[in-house]
């Protein structure tokens, strides 16, 4: 029987001799190597994070003492320790276990969290509670270097600094984000890990905090000594841990990067870029990038610290040079910085995935599209998806679309994805975001000519009668089979739009619709509240037009099968055509 | 003549001696005070700033050299200096200017700036612009200490860190947000003031900028002095000036909260408190908030740097004590603390102005919705209005009501806003959102005894036939009146419905309607894309009811006075009626 078996509660972690632990973190490690290759999942930060988890339970008591793990990468360790191994060790259970902190698994979690930067700030309302209510306890907040780049995370220190109480921030500082740490800050964090915390220079004691500085972050005897110092202190500490991200993995600790999160069966992969070498809309972005450059033009390829998601390798991070930023985990700065670049003459394309666009509501308002900044954004990921709810990307459409001067383009297939881009990266009227297909490239092998200039002009693909189908992005396709199932079912030949705006209606095309037309409906691939289709029924609402919108409702999905929100949403050609004949 | 009156634009200044200056500055303190006099405006940070602009302007050379005031609290002597003398000395053009940096005005603005915190990140995008264009100029932004509170700050400063090149970034530390700074970031500045700039707790330092220190932030020649030294400097700077707030102005000096803005005809204003014994929305929350605190129970009220606005007032955060808390322009903090204060049995009610609630969108969702922390916050102010394009509040129904797990009220009158306001606190299944009318306090003397756990209730306040009038919260008033209009110009008795939840759709009562009903017309002070009632609209899509949706036009609206706005959207009732009598 390993250590890890035998522990069923953080109780049986206090009873351990170091040797005792130092064979728990080797299960650990072995369990989150043993979980990952089966399901996916985060490995570095969490391969790292085993002996700094133990040496907490150890010294603290959960859940009496609370704690709160930034953005959850580094939480499997924890999960194991508070009743949830089986979720790492037993094939049949992972999917019990959600790869996220997460309050319905276990007393010990406080927070559904999954977007980061947000442990500081979420730690301090907790503390500040416990405070009101006149209670005693530890309030422990741990927060990776990477995630102490974004806003949110500075706030929180900034305020927790004010507490008169108990508050204790771990950072854990594996000298990595996702990529490479990029920023002021890190030049400081990088100073203190070389005087062993004794520099002068401390951003953490310059605003206010205590500090503690812990350089062998592995090792749990001083990572002990350490929390037990500062357990029950009576202000604001900051514990600096300086851990070895992807331990124990030598792939991982050599490749930090690739390592942060990997795909099921990394393990017997030979290498990481299969298929790397096919057309998609990430290899079409990144040689548009490139040809650019090359170009001596002005252009700039812009990351909120995930240049992995679009693509962009070292290698081609290299190639960029200048003209590449990766600004960390800041996305509001990210659009801030990039209405700058374009009102000065630079060709900004900032890339973003869905989820984390949502960090970022009023730099678009009023940094970008206040400002009419002829920026480029490009929406990775956007749609309904079978994610952890708190990486669902069903939301940007009601959260982009609704912004004035923003022009949101839905391409449909490559040709049209290459045209946008071409046209956006010129023009200098208009904010445009490109929401890139989430689906496989489809390709029409035609050239697209449109002059996107002339907004919110809808494409009419097919002209039939009776029934109009307004199929928008990734779900064109899903548009195409609904009218060829219909005509299968029905004999009616239904008119096929390609909206290609989601910001906006054409009115002209929508008014020609009511001669020959008794139902349209359209098609989404993102939430109903809020976004496209609401806007057609609106435009319709004076006349007889009978009008279906199909998306996703307004809901968090956790780990739902794409198949069974599809089939909750209507989003099947049968389903859609049933509702169809049903206002016919 | 004065030397203001002499200057037409920045190289006027290089010409002058000190002495000159030093009466120019004057000069611009007498047109501020006569502009805000007349119009209203910022008051004490604007005063505070001429030396510091005339030194700018004497030593760098504007537009080649670019300038980014964050916020626009201190653009006014810019403003001046700049050509634009007369939106400040000739009340008959005031309105010609407005008050926040604009660049359709003038070559020397460069965005339109109202929000705060934005500025490090946008001239970090100019700075980078230039710099990839292989051209050669100073890139300064301009922020005072309050603005340093917000997380786009912070980030702007991380990434301008990284600049290899020109950025000087002048803090202009006046010891003052819009009320007292809170965070243990002002212990940082308090510390660099006494210390002259020479604390080895250097914030600024730690994070990789060179760093100046002006104590006398309002002398002309020590300015200078330190401009000069950093003018053409080839890496990242921070100029720290210690101004003084209101100067020359000794109210202002004295309260400096009460005079960071003011109305028109302070001057000959006796107090500024008058009116406040009369009760409105305002005072009916603070009474709340007092009365559970001397129940001793754990509640909390918050502010993000603007208690002014909710008019907790200096008295009113001492009686409160430790159940206050102004985090410091930090909006997404704000929403974090308080799911954090919820989670852990606090009662947080947070209160915000619409425009700024923009500043958090992914942890309303993630930190808040996600979690279902039962956290009250109340949203001022939301509504159409003439405001400057940079304070619209037309956007808070769409950017809050699509999100799921958040119940958005929109009560009506006195007592229904008392019911919500007790039903939020005292529940602990949702995150509730208020949105506080900004019409007029209206009572109808008869206690609201409504349980709001049954979401999505509709209140049927008047039943009638043919039309259905559902009017949204501020909106309910204009409601009536096109009930009466139609009544008067058609003889139709309309049905008229209080929705109070723009988060949902009653449908058992929206299904009735469809019996005795042709049109239903949806009134929201709003935004209509992505807002109330176009969930309207969709529901009705299938049937044959007629929908018409009355709100906002998506659009950025620039000191439009609201009785043309309303007349653009047809928010009169004879319009309305038009409207209504066409679809007939």
């Amino acid at each position: 029987m390993t250590v890890l078996e035998k522990i069923n509660a953080p109780q049986d972690v206090k009873k351990l001799s170091i040797a005792e632990m130092n064979n728990l973190a080797e299960d650990i490690r072995k369990a989150i190597l043993n979980r990952v290759n089966s399901i996916g999942g985060h490995l570095g930060p969490d391969l790292g994070i085993a002996e700094a988890t133990i040496a907490i339970h150890y010294v603290f008591n959960s859940p009496e003492d609370k704690f709160v793990y930034d953005v959850s990468h580094q939480v499997y360790p924890h999960k194991m320790l508070t009743g949830r191994k089986h979720g790492f060790l037993d094939s049949s259970r992972f999917h019990e276990i959600s790869g996220y902190s997460n309050p319905s698994e276990s007393e010990h979690d406080h927070f559904v969290i999954g977007h980061t930067s947000t442990s500081v700030s979420l730690a301090t309302g907790l503390a500040k509670a416990r405070d009101l209510k006149g209670e005693k306890y530890n309030v422990i907040a741990l927060i990776g270097d990477g995630s102490l780049s974004g806003g949110e995370a500075y706030e929180g220190f900034n305020n927790a600094a004010e507490l008169n109480s108990n508050m204790i921030i771990i950072v854990n500082d594996n000298e990595m984000s996702i990529a490479p740490n990029y920023g002021g800050l890190y030049k400081n964090l990088a100073e203190l890990r070389k005087t062993n915390g004794q520099t002068v220079n401390n951003v953490f004691k310059a605003i206010g905090f205590d500090y503690y500085y812990v350089e062998e972050g592995n090792d749990i005897e001083a990572l002990i000594r350490t929390f037990e110092n500062v357990k029950d202190i009576n202000h604001p500490t900051v514990v600096h841990i300086h851990t070895l991200k992807g331990k124990g993995y030598e792939p991982a600790v050599q490749d930090k990067e690739t390592y942060h999160w990997q795909m099921p069966e990394f393990l017997n992969r030979e290498s990481d870029n299969n298929g790397a070498l096919s057309e998609s809309y990430t290899s079409i972005t990144k040689n548009f990038l490139l040809t650019k450059k090359q170009n001596n033009e002005p252009v700039i390829a812009i990351t909120a610290a995930t240049p992995g998601v679009f693509g962009f390798s070292a290698d081609f991070r290299e190639k960029m040079g200048k003209n590449f930023t990766d600004v960390g985990i800041a996305e509001e700065h990210a659009i801030a910085y990039a209405s700058g670049l374009a009102k000065n003459g630079a060709k900004p394309v900032l890339c973003l995935m869905s989820s984390f666009v949502q960090r970022t509501y009023d730099q678009m308002s009023q940094d970008l599209a206040l400002n009419n900044s002829p920026a480029t954004v490009l929406i990775y990921w956007g749609g309904i998806s079978g994610a952890d709810m708190t990486h669902l990307c069903t939301f940007d459409i009601p959260l982009i679309s609704n912004i004035p001067n923003i022009v949101y383009l839905a391409p449909t297939n490559k040709e049209e994805y290459m045209a946008m881009l071409e046209w956006s990266y010129n023009q200098n009227a208009h904010p445009v975001f490109i929401r890139v297909p989430s689906a496989e490239l489809v390709s029409t092998g035609i050239p697209d000519d449109t002059d996107y200039s002339k907004l919110n002009k809808y494409k009419l693909v097919e002209n039939g009668e009776k029934i109009a189908v307004i199929a928008a992005g990734s779900f064109f396709g899903l548009g195409q089979q609904v009218a060829d199932e219909l005509k299968k079912q029905t004999g009616i030949k239904a008119t096929l739009i390609n909206p290609r705006y989601l910001t906006g209606i054409d009115k002209e095309l929508l008014e020609t619709l009511k001669k020959e037309h008794k139902v349209v409906i359209t098609l989404e691939d993102g939430e109903l509240d809020g976004g496209f289709g609401e806007k057609v029924s609106r435009f319709y609402g004076n006349s007889d037009m009978k009008v279906l919108n199909f998306g996703a409702k307004k809901e968090f999905t956790d780990r739902v099968p794409i198949e069974e929100l599809y089939k909750r949403y209507h989003l099947t050609k049968e389903l859609i055509v049933q509702d169809i004949k049903e206002v016919l």
